[in-house]
């Protein structure tokens, strides 16, 4: 047990005998670092733990508290074996449209949808800076900004990640349709058809599909449902199977949550290093993070240029306009390159809108406001998972992000599950599409991005209620 | 020689022999159609073939007149037996992208820029469309709105297509990320890595270019520089390469500037069908006709839906904005779903943006325009090639868009005149990055897109004098 785990664990106790009592001020992190003689940041970890599990609650400027509404909340999942460590072929196209088209309606319950509410966004805001933006725009723009990138809005997401200390230069970082569109180049630069790819199991369903178009193997590895991929695991399997890329999320994981800790992230990324393996790292979500700080990312100790950093707006400012990024280390060009001769550029009015909309600040605002909607969301979901679930469900609880990660008991199937809460206007993403192997059937991911309203209590309820009627049902 | 050919050149010579003057008006199509008892078509066709030579000029409601600078052109290119009609492996790209490299930069003359000037666009109409589209952008429209595309620019693009008496229904619509992202779907839904592909010779580079990072095998068919591919040649190379797909630009070619006949075209949609190959058509200019009507494309001919027809508003309406479609026949879901798992989305506001712009009308009024200041600008480059450039040259008189392809007398070399126009702050593209087989070396292709300038007059008179003291080096 690390440090700030056994901090927690001592917090938790103390709150459960009563020495804390529900609503009442925690010491402040100076005082317990000074009384404890630990770190300010194995504090933080210790009270974000906590904090993500819904014990405490941070308030604005003045402190932590004890969670009023003291949680009697479900265990979170165990790290298991589920991948059997085969190096497979991905055949899981078929499987995750038809449960995502289903997940697109707009009448559905977005359970199972990819995307928070909207209405969480700036988008008035946004607009605005894209009307200004717009008509003053340089007509030279349209060619001077072609791929990588509007220099001034590369040279801010720079100025990001040196506020977070890291140091990426301007040149590095290649402008994309979104995320995705860096990941598929990122992929592309790194491999080739036939080659074998170390993904997370279970994985983001994009990830299996861009190995099916790319006709390259996948390395399922273990990942744990808080602390993700163990660089153990991963070095076995680098030496059973010899792959040419790894492709991970280590912050705020799609679909389990897990986030690697710091010393896992520099671990994997000085292992790989080792084996010359380039790593692709989706880091969508770092910035909902609902502790105090951003975690950093596996690019930050990249110290080889294998690193490909690949991120965008859309989850944190400004979905719909399709302007993400990559800091692509040493395979800057060919991506730049591949870029050009398969999308050619990405829309230049929306880089503008954006690059103004950072330079008028707001944006930190904005994410406070954001990060704190889905840290209270998630808190109210998992309280009705906790209510409506089968007796044995478990529920992982991200330190950010909108996902968590149900595993109902033994014996339901979380595709009959699937189909039956369709069937009452409700979607979710069913385990078996996260996987190579179609594994996790009795798992299921849930978005909690979407406020908890009325609608979304009643559905909850309903799917507790069909969870439990799916496992009778088996027996 | 056909009928529109035989009566161009009659007037033709009527003109040379001083019937109608410089300055003077001809009979009017209707005049001209009752006295020879021809079709509208054909006058119209026979007045294009002539305003696109620069010996006639038309004025707004007003007619056609004899240019008033009778032109001393230079004579056209001749068909020739270019490629080998071999199946090669596809390695151009290095040399592509060291010549655009160049060619991107803002200070040189942009004669090898694929661009035209973005001075031609409506650049602030867009931005106020946009301005007023994005404030009151629905949230909501940033999940609805995913691929395959806004339904109200689908169904526009739709009823364009049904103006021209082509039925695309919008459900066969997929909005992507420019022309170019349609094109890589296209060809990424019709093939498997080691295919052959049925390519022009010369071919716009990025079709080389996509061919390599695929793995696919090009088939160069001869191509003439006024027809454009020859059904016949084509079948001989079906017959011989079992291609899986063939891709071609039947109108207003890049780089020869070349439009199949409406014939042809048909034939080489039904030759195909027989066959069970698929057509990509790249079809990016041909809103920018000097003739009355817009050439039909090959996709007019399609009854198997085989043929997928790629287009944009990047030329013709709204640079930089990345929006383009593809009307995507039989591979309509398979390009949906290869869009949503590479790049996810094509840019929401800008959707809207051009869908508003399109609602409010004005946009056949900045194409005739356009296609105009296109039109005039051709006239003026061919007219400096042939006051310029050595005896023996010959020059491409495209019915629309904005490249003339050059053909240098013997012994000249074009890279070598590519790279001295460099050092005088010149670009040119040459012959060489449009050929899988490196062929065209005393060919290039000249940008008429920008405007004739005191800037452009000088470098074309420096590029004909760089052209002459290449071809005294060889000898």
């Amino acid at each position: 047990m690390k440090r700030y785990e056994a901090l927690a664990e001592e917090l938790a106790r103390s709150i459960q005998a009563g020495v804390f009592r529900p609503g009442e001020r925690l010491p402040s992190v100076r005082q317990t670092c000074a009384a404890r003689r630990l770190s300010p940041s194995t504090v933080f970890q210790a009270y974000y733990l906590l904090e993500a599990r819904g014990v405490i609650e941070s308030r604005a400027r003045s402190g932590y508290y004890v969670a009023r509404q003291s949680p009697r909340l479900p265990p979170e999942p165990e790290a298991s074996s589920w991948p059997d460590g085969d190096s497979r072929e991905v055949d899981v196209s078929e499987l995750v449209f038809q449960v995502l088209q289903s997940a697109m309606q707009r009448d559905r319950v977005p359970f199972g949808s990819a995307f928070p509410s909207p209405l969480l966004f700036p988008m008035a805001k946004l607009g605005r800076a894209l009307a200004s933006a717009a008509p003053e725009l340089d007509p030279w723009s349209t060619v001077d900004d072609l791929t990588p990138g509007l220099g001034e809005l590369r040279r801010q997401i720079s100025q990001r990640y040196l506020i977070d200390g890291i140091d990426v230069p301007a040149e590095e970082i290649v402008i994309t349709n979104g995320a995705l569109e860096a990941l598929t180049l990122s992929i592309g630069a790194a491999t080739r058809p036939g080659d074998a790819v170390l993904v997370e199991s279970p994985c983001f369903y994009a990830v299996l599909q861009s190995l099916e178009r790319n006709g390259l193997r996948a390395i399922e590895v273990p990942t744990h449902p808080r602390d993700g991929v163990d660089p153990e695991a991963l070095e076995r399997a680098i030496v059973r199977h010899a792959p040419r890329a790894c492709w991970l999320m280590p912050t705020f994981h799609n679909p389990l949550g897990a986030t690697m800790p710091d010393t896992a992230k520099q671990a994997v990324v000085e292992l790989l290093a080792e084996h010359g393996i380039p790593l692709i790292e989706d880091d969508v979500y770092a910035e909902l993070h609902f502790g105090p700080k951003r975690p950093p990312p596996a690019k930050a100790f990249d110290r080889n240029g294998l690193v490909m950093h690949c991120s965008s707006f859309s989850k944190c400012l400004a979905p719909g306009y399709r302007i993400g990024w990559v800091a692509a280390g040493r395979f800057r060009d060919t991506i730049a390159r591949n870029k050009l001769t398969t999308t050619l550029n990405t829309n230049v009015p929306a880089q503008h809108a954006i690059s103004r909309y950072l330079q008028r600040g707001g944006y930190d605002r904005h994410l406070r406001r954001l990060r704190a909607a889905l840290a209270e969301q998630q808190a109210q979901y998992i309280a009705a998972v906790a209510r409506d679930f089968p007796p044995g469900t478990r529920v992982t609880r991200a330190g950010g992000g909108y996902f968590a990660w149900i595993e109902l008991p033994e014996g339901i199937d979380s595709l009959e599950v699937q189909r039956r809460a369709a069937r009452h206007g409700i979607s979710i993403a069913p385990g078996p599409i996260f996987s190579a192997s179609r594994g996790f059937a009795r798992c299921l991911r849930l978005n909690y991005g979407h406020p908890f309203d009325a609608r979304a209590e009643q559905a909850l309820r309903t799917l507790g209620a069909l969870a439990a009627e799916a496992q009778t049902v088996r027996e």
